[in-house]
């Protein structure tokens, strides 16, 4: 977890450096690549802000500069990986989508555990900011997921008596909940269970 | 939140209490309904040991005379809320042995929120506690949706063609991230979704 990235070297506060591009940019754009391996390596409890400023050798300050709290730098995390996703338009049957995502999220280390840690704490009242996020962001892959289902049904290949909004949750709730339960016993097979899930929406 | 429980007013350390039953043993309980109260007023970060403990009115130290760590605490009221759930043995259909759990987590304050932020502690590597207890857990709700599975594929009443494995951890994943979703957005319906997959597994 600690290959060295770009700037990682260049050590200065970027006090107001945000505004002179693309300088600030890159500099977020470390951050942001530090948290995950930071959250990978230390667990949640021990992902302070300042945690994070040590790993990349900037002032806890500095940090500051760029995200207002740790809950705006751990969904921001979230937004960058959707982000750098969403450039790879998949035009694969639905459940392949959900799968394709699914792999590629066990892949990185730390990211499904944030992702569910971020996830968990938007449950609570206080974390607006998680909320904020995560509210829009299953509605936006419901409304895809929606989209594709009565796609499918209008050309055949999707059963016609399943409720599109039902199967959209359902689909997202499997997908999730099978990143977790494959990382605490590996003989959980993801893509087994999704292409199950596939081959019962068949007409 | 702030409704007094019995033993309540009780305020003297049990220090060697939890050998003389059944005091030790129903301030032991009391510890552990008060904690699912803090954790939902507070959220995960402001439950700390020292928090519990100011809202029980017992001292920090007599709090770890009962369990080990917060992790501990926190293990043992996701345990206890099982053993609880366990007395009522449920004979329906698979599909709606789930649903009646989740309807179950979801009417509980700060339970699904509790429940998510210790499944993803477990995802790190140094949550031993949580992972023992996650694991064995899953485990056996597979095990026992697998054998539901079997016998309603040998009573006519599952199709044939889902592997009962991969079934079962989707059942699981289903669930859980539903009950995830509703808390977020309560459009979602999480009796709708299991329904259709339990109509999408008839034969």
């Amino acid at each position: 977890m600690d290959v060295p990235r770009p700037g990682t070297n260049d050590r200065e506060t970027p006090r107001g450096g945000a505004s002179r591009y693309p300088k600030g940019v890159a500099r977020r754009q470390e951050i942001l690549d530090r948290t995950i391996e930071v959250f990978a390596t230390n667990g949640a409890e021990r992902t302070s802000l300042r945690a994070i400023a040590d790993a990349i050798g900037v002032s806890h300050a500095a940090l500051l500069h760029y995200f207002a709290s740790r809950e705006e730098l751990l969904v921001e995390v979230l937004r960058e990986d959707e982000r750098v996703r969403g450039g790879s338009h998949d035009e694969s049957e639905i459940v392949s989508v959900m799968l394709n995502a699914a792999e590629r999220n066990v892949s990185i280390p730390g990211l499904v555990a944030l992702y569910s840690t971020m996830l968990a704490g938007s449950l609570e009242t206080d974390k607006t900011v998680s909320r904020e996020y995560f509210v829009p962001r299953f509605e936006r892959i419901r409304t895809m997921l929606i989209e594709r289902i009565s796609a499918g049904q209008k050309a055949g290949t999707v059963r016609a008596d399943v409720e599109p909004e039902a199967m959209a949750a359902l689909i997202i709730a499997a997908s999730d909940g099978l990143q977790t339960q494959w990382l605490l016993e590996p003989k959980v097979d993801i893509a087994k269970s999704l292409a199950l899930l596939n081959r019962i929406l068949e007409p």
